[in-house]
């Protein structure tokens, strides 16, 4: 009680860092939320001495995200050595947090047995995503080491293509027939041995596994215990086909709130359950993904070698150097002009990057709009009406005070009035390429977000240096 | 039974397309996923009509998403005219799903009496998303007729600070003492009739409102009544203090895998509870926010006017302005040089243009590592390392490819050698610029996102200028 001030930013912090958990293990993250330094040498230290007690006690006990986040921060050779020296106490789990390169680096190398007997002990979605990245042979062999019921699931949901609902769906669920009463299920889930690690709905079928509804927890511990599970049930609570693609349903899930929801085959029947958390991962990666490509860069991690990153980043800036020279050649047919007038050469880039940065503005805004269906048909041309707008105004701000500015360098009214104009063309040419550009890819249905940036900049590239040396050609020359 | 090939593809469609809900309403969504065009002009039509009975029949009974797609849909002034007609059948959650300016546009202009009626019918968290965008004077008589319990809870929220996760936090939860047995819980669950609309998870609190655990529901239905609460409850399950950033919050959700979290005040208290549908939210505005900020635009909404979203434009315009007139002087300064070897010009964009592409991707990848903490001291080396090397390959190769064509071009070896030498000169200056800038604003506090593209733009424009023009002087001067 002596600083009461100081006190309570004490406990603030406290709270602030990721509690201690119920498994017992002190905070592992340093104030950036990085895992802390000195637990790191201590893991090292263990790996080398093979204290296999010591893993036991303070790594074991990790929660799976945390041991991913360690896994990614230790030293690459060190990494299998911790899983070996684990053995039978690695949590296969904590493979499906870290970064794709790592985790087949270090699954390639495990042996079959330790996999086949780790990952009888995870959730369908979790075994397949491991099992996923692994070569034909490699999981053939697992595989043929799981007990048959176990195999049977895991098979059906590597049978579903990549990226589909039904390679991301958990097959363990909880489903009861209609006419139990709510007694009768809690009764079900009192005395049965092998549900799901956690669940939030059971669902309702038929004897042929025909999916007729779903109830939620929370619905069921509300009702008294004689009333029948049909008449609480909510009728389909938004079924999502197993073909159907992973961004989709992540769509489903977040337009309708959804925690989880049903997966069902080709002939309605229940084959699975897809829950919240696989979808968080499947909205970060969209988002990286547009993020990424509107960069110029493709599906890299940051643990690819030079080499890999090297050739990945080889298209985009092969395809940018062949509108750089496309808009080289524009400015080589006005050799006469800067020849004359040096100035032009000088200010040149000033309009080409100008119109650049603000093509890229209205394309960004676009790119996203796009991918979050916040444009369609219905509001396209208002939106482009704006952009256009926005053109104008900004080209006649930045016209007039690149002109003064130019004007006054080079001690030349023309000049100024020259570049003041070709300001204003390319930045209506900007934000009409920014959005037009973007529209248009989407609707002939390739990805905006990929190949957007080259064109708009080819078009403010090649507007700018037309307009600027082009007028600069008619009025000197 | 006549084709089935044609049979299966229809089942599957129907699949892939939000399913009719338990509500009964139709699917108002064509394939693009955007609100069907028939469907728009229906609801014009009635609003226009004043066919309370249409909107009540069709628009009533949409989900809350629904329904905000349709008010984005509309016209801007059939949007207050729904809302009027509608009464007290419009759901005013949906306003929680639309475009900020959309949302504040509706409810400064609807009655406060309507908005009081329809904010008691909200879950706390819907209705301080709705409240905190009304003036305080419209706030205070809002808050004035509500029943007083309501009130004080809708006012514990508000005083958190913005994007806290006291601010986001749901204040409608069930708590239960440790020594409740699972059987009294349930009783007690089947009698209250003031639960939340939807919950995950129960609270375990002392007599003071102390939070001492959780347990999930599952948890709750798999347990014999007999047994005690605080036999089966999770110790601590992350809790998040009240004042902890959103972003901060949403990492622990994703982090630990989280439905939903307490909240609790610096006593420790439990005041509220935070959902996943919440955090998905903020993830997703986070990852967008970088995506925005990479590409020089601010908080803007496409429902934005002209004004606002020029002028919201304009100061990263500017910040490049200098820049641009940076790497003009640079030029200047070889002005002898170009004026007597024009092909300098011409070719010069090219070298400075490649630079800046270089250093995008870079930039890029850095700026998403550092987002999602996958980059850090440990790494750092690592990867600079690792990006340098990238640039030194795409250097040598674009350098070599470049310099061909341009030797070609001008039929001129010795252009060919500079502009291969400045372009492997800047494509390293680019890699570590791209790498070294996001990584220095970050360590000073600074958002990488808002300001490393203008940053990596100068340095790859001026060495690319300064490289190319510079060797050319050295050699032909």
């Amino acid at each position: 009680m002596t600083d009461k001030g100081a006190e309570m930013t004490e406990t603030e912090n406290e709270l602030i860092r990721p509690a201690v958990s119920d498994e017992g293990f002190a905070d592992i993250y340093d104030e950036d939320g990085h895992v802390r330094h000195d637990f790191l040498t201590q893991i090292g230290a263990a790996i080398a001495d093979r204290d296999v007690l010591y893993l036991r006690q303070h790594v074991a006990k990790l929660h799976e995200t945390e041991l991913g986040h360690v896994i990614e921060a230790i030293q690459p050779d060190q990494r299998l050595a911790l899983v070996r020296l684990m053995g039978a106490d690695f949590d296969l789990t904590a493979l499906t947090e870290v970064d794709e390169a790592i985790r087949m680096q270090i699954v390639d190398q495990m042996p079959n047995e330790q996999i086949a007997a780790a990952i009888g002990e995870l959730d369908s979605d979790d075994a397949v995503y491991i099992l996923e990245d692994l070569d034909d042979d490699d999981r053939e062999e697992i595989l043929a080491q799981l007990p048959f019921t176990e195999r049977v699931r895991l098979r059906r949901a590597l049978d579903y293509p990549e990226s589909s609902a039904g390679r991301r769906m958990q097959t363990e669920f909880v489903a009861v027939p209609p006419f139990w009463t709510v007694g009768q299920t809690i009764d079900y889930m009192r005395d049965e041995e092998d549900l799901p690690e956690s669940f939030t709905q059971i669902f309702v079928i038929d004897p042929t596994f025909k999916l007729l509804g779903s109830v939620n927890l929370d619905q069921i511990l509300r009702t008294k215990r004689q009333v029948k599970i049909e008449t609480i049930m909510r009728d389909t609570n938004h079924p999502i086909s197993a073909l159907m693609d992973q961004e989709e349903a992540a769509q489903l899930f977040e337009q309708y709130d959804l925690l989880s929801a049903a997966v069902v085959d080709e002939n309605e029947r229940l084959v699975g359950v897809l829950t919240i958390d696989d979808v968080v991962d499947v909205i970060q990666e969209e988002a990286e993904e547009d993020l990424l490509r509107l960069g110029g860069v493709g599906d890299e991690e940051l643990s690819d070698s030079v080499r890999e990153t090297s050739r990945s980043r080889i298209p985009w800036l092969a395809v940018n150097l062949v509108t750089a020279f496309l808009a080289a050649s524009v400015i080589g047919v006005f050799e006469a002009t800067i020849e004359r007038i040096v100035a032009l050469a000088i200010l040149m880039p000033i309009v080409a990057g100008m119109g650049g940065n603000a093509g890229s503005q209205t394309m960004t805004v676009t790119v996203r709009a796009l991918a979050t269906r916040n444009l369609d048909i219905h509001n396209a041309f208002r939106v482009v009406r704006r952009e256009a707008g926005v053109g104008l105004l900004n080209g006649l701000v930045f016209g007039l005070l690149i002109g003064l500015v130019a004007g006054l360098w080079f001690q030349d009214a023309n000049i100024g009035g020259i570049i003041a104009a070709a300001m204003l063309i390319n930045m209506m040419a900007a934000a009409i390429a920014g959005i037009l550009i973007p529209l248009l890819l989407d609707r002939f249905g390739a990805d905006p977000a990929v190949a957007s940036a080259v064109f708009v900049t080819t078009v403010t590239d090649i507007t700018g240096f037309l307009a600027f040396l082009g007028l600069a050609t008619w009025w000197f020359m």
